[in-house]
């Protein structure tokens, strides 16, 4: 077939099979839950919005790593949507005046980047966001991070796993500053620090070079890094131990008690590490990123506080903090650290495992009476199946019946009788087919309730 | 601001504030469990796909309706996918080998066309899919119109509300040729009965003389429409009843008698409606659409076997049936019966609603004792929530927890004691904080079961 090659998967993209979709499941209910008892409401906007919601905030550069698009025959250019925060800043600025302040929203569906695929990063993706709107306090600020860590924490990972790297982008500035960096090179450095890590030595020298930050400015400034390392308490934090008084140095001890309070340190040191910027240019205060702990792969997560953002997008000035995780991070630290649930828990987590499996034992009566048991049996909010297979060995559906994971098997041999068999002990029973909801109801299977109107 | 008027949502698009997401997970829940319990399994796809796989099957006049695009500095053209079974057939052909036959599968998310927004029809919209590979027999056809049928009745409509117009594109053949019809004409013929309803009568006769169908064949048709309509059961279903005698006659009898077992005949009256084709040209033999009953709205649902589609798309020769059903016009048909959930219940069901409201009674011991007493019930699987109000005012805070319909209020007086509140008694009972979760458990509150590994 000519063009049989393009019916591929669109590369960076994914496919998904029963199990993989189970996966999927496992992750984004982990987000739901975590989101619901931390107190956020679920929002969503539409998969793509008009290109200038991102291009107002990140400048024309980034057109590139987008997936642009036109109506045919229209006139205005979309984007599939990268990240949420513009989003969410549309949202509230366009009913600021009617909703709850603080708003606490979760939200978490399919993003997309143009880049090329490597391990961690995919065009389309699956991401997380949290986000507390019209609070400016640092309880707030903790209690994101407190969110993103609960989401780790049921997951079964710890501190020997990933680690929570958070800073201050305000006491970064000063720090800066202090160290001598010319205000109007504020941009070059940050961009500096934010890729550090991924330049070699020469390169980074190159850099600060070329922006015409002086050298001296990295050296002080990593003397400071050096000495907030050192720094394990919240109340250790004073002018001294950084060697610099500031307010905002005071906003960043403000958010370590709170993280203390909620039995969070462990999960943050050091409580301020100054490499951590975070690249996008709309954060405003605390700053952190989720890591595993060897550094290998991409950040789990990322957030801060962005107290400008809602009123760039035409609201009111409101306060805001938040973050995102994505799925591809988290599924490869939970796959290396074992800590994915194995394959036929997954399934039966995402609701794979039947209730009942009809089976006939072949004669013309009982096989006229599957199709009836199964519509009743789904009426009554019973997971239901039949056998696929054209066999009427009952040994042979038996075994399909246990391979599809049922709890109970019947054998019709009319319709009006059958066997009852529970797949786990292997106990069967004679039932007849009008009591067939109490004898499920004896074993516990009493479906799904009923949805009431 | 100059370009605040571009900050809106894209035309036919949504925004979901709270109460619309939990909207959305009300369908999109009912869909899955209704999908589990009929024995489908989840798939997925990407959300867009290479363009070629929707011109392979619809032709270049489908690009019109589709939102496509390059990545910039890219050659392969994608669109954003307009409808499930393009991916479904990819994904099945792509792993035949492999998979179960038959596979039963199902898939609910957005999915874009990009058509002029109308009432029941938008730019982006969620589409739940269920279809059954690998299983030529009547069965299948009747379980997959069982599955939709299945989801109707769990949201409480019942054939009053709506009904299954079902019809058999072989069967359609075979009467239209028996009345005359040219055989080259047939894809004119089938177009023209799609869009009949929605053509005026001189519209009608000029679709068919600019397209050479006589006019006579129309004549005969309606006739045996007629005679169709007055066979209720499919006992009646004789050559005599419609004048032919045919295989495709016999097929679509065996679905029938499948349906009346399964206890759905009532829905599907009359269980012969010549006049459903299903405009998709992929269709092969039975066809159903379900529309609200005065015939005022679009379909809240179509589809049918599909018996050539995954061998289209490069794989082996397989038999598949299924259907697609859109959230937008079955929404509206609830709402316009009035059997969606109240909005407290709907946020309730969302998981909305928290099982504990904690509140300081205003002194600093109590006030640093709220973070940490939320920390402790979020990580034992609480729904725990404090107020974004700076009032220290104990009514209004209880107040406030009753407007998010708090269960449990606990009024901190220390870091140790404190009153807990239950909502919907007013009973208060001091409590020792150590003891907490044995006061929460006495009210049924345990919270949702720890995930384990």
């Amino acid at each position: 077939m000519a063009s049989q090659h393009s019916f591929q998967t669109p590369t960076g993209t994914r496919d998904l099979y029963p199990l993989d979709a189970a996966k999927r499941r496992f992750i984004t209910e982990s987000w739901r839950q975590t989101s619901l008892r931390h107190g956020f409401e679920e929002v969503d906007g539409p998969t793509f919005e008009h290109l200038e919601l991102y291009t107002v905030k990140s400048g024309e550069g980034i057109i590139s790593e987008l997936f642009s698009f036109q109506r045919a025959g229209g006139e205005k250019t979309y984007a599939l949507r990268p990240e949420f925060t513009p989003t969410l800043a549309r949202l509230f600025a366009s009913k600021a005046g009617s909703l709850p302040k603080p708003s606490r929203w979760f939200t978490a569906g399919p993003f997309f980047r143009a880049e090329r695929p490597q391990r961690g990063r995919l065009r389309e993706f699956l991401q997380w966001n949290a986000d507390i709107i019209g609070d400016p306090s640092p309880t707030a600020d903790a209690e994101v991070i407190g969110c993103c860590v609960g989401l780790l924490e049921s997951m079964g990972l710890t501190p020997t796993h990933c680690r929570v790297r958070i800073s201050h982008r305000g006491l970064m500035k000063d720090l800066s500053l202090h160290c001598g960096l010319p205000e109007d090179k504020l941009d070059a450095w940050f961009a500096y620090l934010d890729g550090e890590a991924k330049r070699s030595g020469p390169e980074n020298d190159a850099f600060l070079v070329h922006r015409g930050v002086p050298l001296f400015v990295r050296e002080k400034f990593d003397a400071i890094i050096e000495k907030a390392k050192n720094v394990t308490d919240p109340d250790n934090f004073t002018p001294e131990s950084i060697g610099l008084k500031s307010e905002t140095l005071e906003q960043h001890r403000a958010v370590l008690l709170e993280l203390r309070a909620m039995g969070l340190l462990a999960w943050c040191q050091p409580p301020l590490d100054l490499r951590v910027v975070r690249g996008l240019a709309y954060y405003t205060g605390m700053v952190f990123e989720v890591h595993e702990i060897s550094g290998g792969e991409r950040a789990l997560a990322g957030g801060g506080r962005y107290d400008n953002l809602i009123e760039l997008f035409g609201g009111p000035s409101t306060p805001a903090v938040g973050f995102g995780m994505g799925d591809v991070v988290l599924s490869l630290v939970l796959q290396d650290n074992a800590l994915l649930p194995g394959d036929e828990e997954m399934l039966e987590r995402a609701g794979l495992r039947p209730d009942v499996f009809v089976i006939s034992n072949g004669t013309p009566q009982a096989d006229a009476a599957v199709q009836p048991l199964l519509a009743f049996l789904r009426r009554h909010q019973l997971h239901a199946r039949r056998t696929g297979k054209t066999t009427k060995n009952i040994g042979k559906l038996l075994h399909d019946a246990s391979n599809q994971r049922a709890r109970v098997a019947i054998i019709l041999e009319s319709d009006q009788v059958g066997q009852m068999k529970d797949m786990s002990s292997g106990t069967q029973i004679a039932i007849n087919l009008r009591e067939v909801l109490g004898h499920l109801a004896t074993l516990g299977i009493r479906g799904i309730a009923k949805i009431e109107k």
